[in-house]
C-alpha cells in the first residue's frame, strides 16, 4: 500500500423522502442557484418537492434550466451569469452527474476573476468557490461525492476532466425514488459507469492493498448481484437504493487509496464520445474489451483476481480463467443494455487515428497505470475494441 | 436498506513519514495542547517527532502526559484546567484509542460551561469544541475517523460511550511505522477490537444491503488474512499498514449505514472492564461467544453468510457450519493471543449478576439489534460464554 490523504467530507443523506431536508442543509439567508437539466424532474415531481423545501425553508431561489448531457461550457456560463446578476451565493445541482459536474464548475467560476476555461484546462485554480449542494436522480457518474467534474467545450470539441476540493459538495441528497421514472438506458448506462470506475480503480496490478481489492470486489459483485432487479419494471426500491450507494463508492476515492489506477478506459472514452456523440458509459463498455486485450499481461495477476472473486472462476488453465472473464464483463454490460467493444456501434473509421492524436497534442499520453501506452497503444487498443 | 446519514469529515493522512506534515494541518498560530499516554511515545521516537514537526510549524505547544487506558474523568479535567489555564485551542492526541477518546471530552469539555460529565452522561451536548487533530499509534478503535469515545470515572466505577460530531478529528495522521513498538499483546488485542467492531455492524440479520454486507465481509476477511503477519516479529510494514486501514474502516460508521447494528458484546465488555479491569478487547473475546449462542436464532441467517463468506464453510448442515464458524472465529481471537470465552479469564462468580444489575439501572437495556435482551438475557450470555 503506498501513503495516501484521505479527504471527503460530503455530508451524505440517503433514502426516500429525504429531498424535504433540503432546507436544513442550505445556510439561511442564502440566495439559491437552482440549476438542473432538461425538465425530467418536472415530469418526475422532483422539482415540485425541490421547490417545496426551499420555500418552507425561506430561502431565496433562481432556476436555470438546460444543462444537458456531457454538460457544455458555453451553457454553464449562461448560469455563471445569472447567478452574478442576481448574487446567488449558494449552487443546487438537481439531476444526474452531468448536472452536478456542471455545478461545480459553475460554482467555482462565480467568483472567479480569470477566463473560467483555465479551470478546466487546470491552468488556475478556483479561489472561492460557493457552496455547492446536490439532489442526485441517476446513479452513475459518483459526482455527488467527489471533487471531479467533465465539461465539454463546443466551440474547441474539448471534452475535460478537472478536479479541485472547494467544489465538492456539502451534501448530496441520495433518494432511490428519484431515479424510478429514468428510461432503462440510462440506468443500463449508470451500471457501466460504476462497474467501469471501480475497474479503472482495481484491474491494475497488485499493491499489497488485500482491504482495498475486497472494498472494490464489494462494489463489483454487488452491481452484478442487484443488476437485474435495477433493470427490472416496476421499478425495486432496494435494487435502487443498492445502484445508487454503489454508484456512489464506486468513485468516492475510498476504494483507490494506496493503489496503483488506471482510467485509459476513460480518457479513450471521453475523446470517442467529443468525436461521435456516443453516451459516456456506451463508450466505456465498448473501449474496455480493447484494454483487456492489449494491457492482458501487465493486468495478469489482477484479471485473475477479478475472475475469481466477481466471477467465481478458479478452475481451468488461467488462459480460460481470464478469457471466460472478459466474455462475462461483456455479456454483464449487455445483459442491462450496453454493447460491449467497438463493434457495437457506428464508429468511422478514422476515429482510432483521431483519438491517439487527440490525446498526444493535448500531452495526455502516456496512458496505463504503468505509464507504457503511447499513441500506437491507444490505436491497438481501439483496433481490439 | 434503510434511511441514513452520513458525514465523515475527518482528513485521513496515511503511511510512512506523515507525522512530519502536521505543522500544515493545525491552523497557524494555534496554542497547542500535546497530549499522550503513559510515556511509551518517548521510547520509540514518536514525540521527538511531534516536537519536531510542532516546532518546525512555529506553534506554541504545552505537553500533557499521563493519559491511561480506559482514560479516566478525573486525569482528563486536569488537561482541561492545563488547557485553560494556558489558552490552549488546538487539542494534538498522539497515542492509541484511549488518548483519542480522551482528548475528545477534553476538547469538548475547554469552553464548555456546565459539569462536564453531563457530556459523557449525555445530559449536554458540547457547544464548542476545541479542533482536535490525531496521530495515532495503535490500530484497534477507530476513535482516530469517528464521534466516539468512552471514558471511565473512578470516582463512580463508570465506563460510558458517548460521541459529537463536534469533536470528530480534523485529521488523522496514520503511520504504520509509529507501531513497530507495540508489545504484541496490543497488536493481538487491536486485531480483535477491530474484528468485533465490524461483527456488531454486520452479525444481526438481512436489511437488504448486500454492498454494506460485502464491506463488512471485507474488513473481517483481511484481518484474517493479515494477522500472521501484523503479530510477526520484525514488523512486517505491509501488514500493519493493511491492520491500521482495517482498524479505521472497522468503525468509521461506513460499514454500518443502513443496517441494523447490535453492541451487546461492547456493552456488556465495558462492564466487565469496569468491574474486573480486563482488557476491553479482551472482554469482547470473552463475551462474544456467549452472544452468539443465546442470539443464535436471531442471527442465524446472518451466521450462515460469516460463515460461507468469511471462513469459506459451504458444505454440511447448517448447524454444523454455524458451529464451525463460531470455532474458528475463537481460534483467530486465540492465534493473535486473545482467549476466547470467559474461561480464559478470572471473573469473580457475582461478576454476571452485577453487569446485568449495572445495565439495567443505567437505563441501558434492552440490548441486541432487535432490542429482545433484557438482564435474564445478559445473565443468559455471561453463563454460555
Amino acid at each position: 500500500m503506498e501513503n495516501f490523504v484521505f479527504h471527503n467530507p460530503v455530508k451524505v443523506i440517503f433514502g426516500k423522502g429525504q429531498i424535504a431536508s433540503l432546507g436544513r442543509e442550505i445556510p439561511k439567508g442564502s440566495r439559491v442557484l437552482f440549476a438542473y437539466g432538461g425538465g425530467s424532474i418536472k415530469a418526475n415531481g422532483v422539482h415540485a418537492q425541490v421547490v417545496a423545501a426551499l420555500t418552507q425553508a425561506g430561502l431565496a431561489f433562481k432556476e436555470f434550466a438546460g444543462i444537458e448531457p456531457n454538460p457544455r461550457y458555453e451553457t454553464l456560463m449562461k448560469a455563471v451569469a445569472l447567478a452574478r446578476a442576481e448574487k446567488l451565493d449558494f449552487v443546487l445541482a438537481v439531476g444526474g452527474g452531468s448536472v452536478v459536474d456542471g455545478c461545480k464548475l459553475v460554482a467555482a467560476a462565480i467568483d472567479f476573476a480569470g477566463d473560467s476555461w483555465d479551470i478546466v484546462r487546470r491552468r488556475a485554480a478556483p479561489t472561492a468557490a460557493k457552496p455547492l449542494g446536490v439532489v442526485l436522480t441517476l446513479p452513475a457518474t459518483g459526482s455527488e461525492m467527489n471533487l471531479f467534474s467533465v465539461i465539454s467545450r463546443e466551440e474547441t470539441g474539448e471534452k475535460l476532466g478537472w478536479g479541485h476540493p472547494s467544489v465538492m459538495p456539502r451534501f448530496s441528497v441520495l433518494d432511490p425514488e428519484t431515479t424510478y421514472s429514468l428510461p432503462a438506458r440510462q440506468v443500463g448506462n449508470g451500471i457501466v459507469d460504476a462497474f467501469v470506475h471501480v475497474l479503472e480503480q482495481y484491474l491494475t496490478y497488485p499493491a499489497e492493498a488485500p482491504l482495498q481489492d475486497r472494498l472494490a470486489e464489494s462494489v463489483l459483485a454487488t452491481l452484478v448481484e442487484i443488476a437485474p432487479a435495477a433493470m427490472a419494471t416496476p421499478p425495486d426500491y432496494q435494487a435502487r437504493a443498492n445502484l445508487m450507494w454503489c454508484a456512489t463508492m464506486a468513485l468516492n476515492g475510498l476504494i483507490g487509496q494506496g493503489v496503483p489506477q488506471d482510467w485509459t478506459t476513460h480518457m479513450i472514452g471521453h475523446e470517442l464520445t467529443a468525436l461521435t456523440g456516443i453516451d459516456h458509459a456506451r463508450t466505456l463498455a465498448a473501449v474496455w474489451p480493447g484494454v483487456v486485450v492489449v494491457q492482458r499481461e501487465a493486468k495478469r495477476a489482477k484479471l485473475l483476481q477479478f475472475a475469481e472473486r466477481v466471477w467465481g472462476l478458479t478452475e481451468g488453465p488461467e488462459e480460460e480463467r481470464i478469457d471466460q472473464a472478459v466474455i462475462m464483463t461483456r455479456r454483464f454490460f449487455e445483459s442491462v443494455g450496453v454493447p460491449a467493444g467497438l463493434g457495437g456501434y457506428e464508429v468511422p473509421a478514422d476515429v482510432p487515428e483521431a483519438i491517439a492524436a487527440r490525446l498526444a497534442q493535448r500531452g495526455g499520453l502516456p496512458l496505463g497505470e504503468r505509464g507504457d501506452l503511447d499513441a500506437d497503444g491507444v490505436r491497438r487498443i481501439l483496433e481490439a475494441a
